[in-house]
């Protein structure tokens, strides 16, 4: 039977790795690589670090072009589930072409293959041959903002949520809500929020030798994340970050 | 100045450990350890696990008992505030006594240090000394419970909620949420939702040699939870498990 494995190696600091995912990553005989947009050097650069300084017995590395997904459709979702359609098939001519019976193969994923990845539904929607699927859960960013802010994300015995930078544009800061999470936010969503009762605790690149953070009162702070943001963008070619929105007591 | 860090290790699965641990492990004088009521012997051996495979420089290790918490108590909230205000005061000692000028200190959590665990907030009222804290994540049960059911948290550009088994016990499933992960249920609390149309993913000692994993349809497998809840808590002497819940689209 044929093994996938979905590695999460962590937010951007090689040693977010886990013990078992440095064992699971010693047990596959071929790394399946997607070349992924503007991150694609420093993911290329980390993973190829990850496996050299790692990964002791032979294995064979196989990539594929990412399929373009169409950034300026008006509905976001039917755009992603369009997008991993067609990353469907990529992976499933991968895993049909390259992976023996019998064999272990691997994708590497930023931060843990639970949080905002889609490998594991697409892998889930294929049948052209059999194969087990098995996740190996890793640091995400938002637990890498949170160490580096020294922050609990919950407060006692409250909930906190995890939510998109899409839906905090849309629908504003949840009414219900004190601790909000907000990921894959490419528009500075936070900058246009009304409310002067928030902290924000900013973080790009978070885990990384890039690492910046910012934070503080959100109207206080909003410009200079923005101006940061802005200048490392242009630095790097593509910027990931992440916050927690909280509401003062 | 000292230094305390606040070291993450994961949710049961000794191979948890991030690179980023052992190495932070590998730089500490003195490890703080607290005996935390019914799940302290496994809690213990799994850090005695921890420290002989993984520290090869001399270290002590100080002890002190947890103080008692009123679990009796009407007021959720004050009561751990109340527990926490004492357990500060152990701390503080610790610190104090057992630290010297320099020296790292280090408190091994469970899970993450970022997620429904208290060390840094009691860490942050400490002024007794001075010190530095560093919070060094690791995987938490909330991950480990999706890994071992090959699930992503999240729906395609969707939020998630983690909240308390408290809080679900007091007000339902959350109107506005879709995907709920529920924590630090002492009372099977999914049990007495009405809602028809909710799948539930359980599972306890995630990670662990213990990991126990049910799921299916909330209405139809929860009296199995409760029985699998009751038979394992027997057995073990404590339980501690974490699910989540999703409404079917």
């Amino acid at each position: 039977m044929r093994t996938v494995y979905v590695i999460g190696i962590g937010a951007g600091d090689p040693d977010h790795l886990t013990l078992q995912a440095v064992a699971a990553m010693n047990r596959v005989d071929v790394f399946f690589t997607i070349d992924k947009g503007e991150a694609k050097s420093d993911l290329a650069a980390l993973r190829t670090e990850l496996l050299a300084r790692h990964v002791t017995r032979p294995h064979r590395v196989v990539g594929a072009p990412d399929p373009e997904r169409d950034r300026a459709a008006g509905a976001y979702e039917a755009a992603v589930v369009d997008w991993q359609d067609r990353r469907e098939a990529v992976y499933a001519r991968m895993i049909t072409d390259e992976l023996g019976p019998d064999e272990v193969g691997a994708f590497l994923v930023w931060g843990d293959p639970a949080v905002y990845d889609g490998t594991l539904r697409i892998l889930e929607k294929i049948d052209a041959v059999p194969f087990e699927v098995v996740s190996i859960p890793g640091i995400s960013s938002v637990q890498a903002l949170a160490a580096a802010h020294r922050l609990i994300l919950n407060r006692v015995g409250r909930p906190f949520t995890v939510t998109t930078g899409r839906r905090l544009a849309a629908g504003g800061f949840p009414a219900d809500a004190d601790d909000v999470v907000v990921m894959l936010d490419s528009r500075n969503a936070f900058a246009d929020l009304p409310d002067t009762d928030l902290d924000i605790f900013w973080g790009a690149y978070v885990g990384s030798a890039d690492e910046v953070l910012v934070h503080g009162d959100l109207q206080a702070v909003k410009d200079e994340i923005r101006e940061v943001w802005a200048r490392e963008r242009a630095r790097k070619g593509w910027i990931m970050d992440t916050y927690l929105l909280r509401r003062r007591e």
